[in-house]
């Protein structure tokens, strides 16, 4: 497998999304988790919900919303200042502990980020995590007004890094994301860090990593 | 507001999913609900992401793919028996206890159907609980090959029972279809059997209702 090209999704594989959880724990006590995990959950729904009903809205206001409905479900108090304190922790997201070391050894070949983040909030938590010089392209679907799995996403990928897609290797730890990047026609590797289930989506990935250092072994 | 005809989602709404937890008790002590669970939310998660991508399959087949999910996830045993036992319940639902009795004083009104379930499903559902009677189409988002909330599902609606879609009342418990329902701009209601929270997706139903005896009441 000859890869010239690996694009990554940014949540959840590069930045770990449950960061959120221990600023949701000061405010909320014993409730962060439960909120950190209905907060994701929605942000994704309403992603794929937009998309189908041809309502787009970015990535901020979607997971602002999510950030809304997840304090109302566990009848939490909604207060303006705790409301954006939250949701500022999505500029500040941790990437995994392995994340900056193994960009290093890959950027030999071309490294981009293709994502459902907005490009402000993907140009932010890149830099704030100093990955800013690894990525060639930083790929935001708000320029398509459309979210992931929609296959045009994946196109906008391939278009921007200039590369065919069958030497392109697409790293997500979302299952569904891997179920899309794979129907696309990527090469697919699906990080599982926590031995979670893959999606029955009728396709498999190429491989499946714990994270990148398994990938530097392996390329 | 005049209504001319009424517009009915099935699982859910009018036949309650869960129905399935007593014979998952059956099969697996203590996990029923939670396998219940899963399952329902896969299925759900499945359509919206096989629509995006462009992979359309029949709600039998989601129904089975989420079931086979839910009983990885949950890592209990595979068994082809108890796996048609479970999804042979999908045929079986009950209806919530006043809907019977609810559709009979509705149904001077076009009364409808308009599901993701596909065809058969749906006819042997309606048949089992015999409601065969009250509606005048049963509609099935299979003729289209994409799932709810797609606009196009709610036009497909308005096509086949010839009335405009002001003049249609759309009833739902599933927040998400009442926000698709609502965009296209049917009339709403969202029917809140369980006292759950609203999604935030920039819309609003027009009536919330505990069950189908209060729309009687309204209507």
């Amino acid at each position: 497998m000859t890869i010239k090209a690996i694009i990554f999704d940014a949540y959840g594989t590069l930045f770990d999304v449950h960061t959120v959880v221990d600023k949701c724990e000061q405010f909320f006590p014993g409730k962060g988790r439960k909120i950190s995990e209905i907060w994701r959950q929605k942000q994704l729904e309403y992603t794929w919900l937009r998309s189908l009903m041809g309502r787009y809205e970015d990535f901020w206001s979607v997971t602002h919303d999510a950030l809304i409905f997840a304090l109302k479900e566990l009848k939490v108090d909604l207060n303006e200042q705790i409301h954006m304190t939250l949701l500022d922790q999505y500029l500040r997201l941790n990437p995994y502990p392995e994340v900056p070391n193994a960009l290093e050894k890959l950027k030999n070949r071309k490294l981009a980020i293709l994502s459902n983040g907005s490009t402000d909030m993907l140009n932010t938590v890149v830099e704030n995590a100093g990955l800013s010089h690894v990525f060639t392209h930083v790929i935001s679907v708000d320029e398509l007004k459309i979210y992931k799995p929609f296959m045009g996403v994946y196109q906008l990928g391939v278009a921007k890094l200039w590369v065919n897609k069958e030497e392109t290797l697409f790293i997500t730890s979302n299952p569904w994301d891997a179920s899309g990047a794979k129907t696309f026609g990527f090469q697919v590797c699906w990080i599982n860090r926590f031995n979670k289930q893959f999606d029955e989506l009728g396709v498999q990935p190429n491989m499946i990593l714990k994270n990148l250092d398994q990938l530097v072994d392996r390329l």
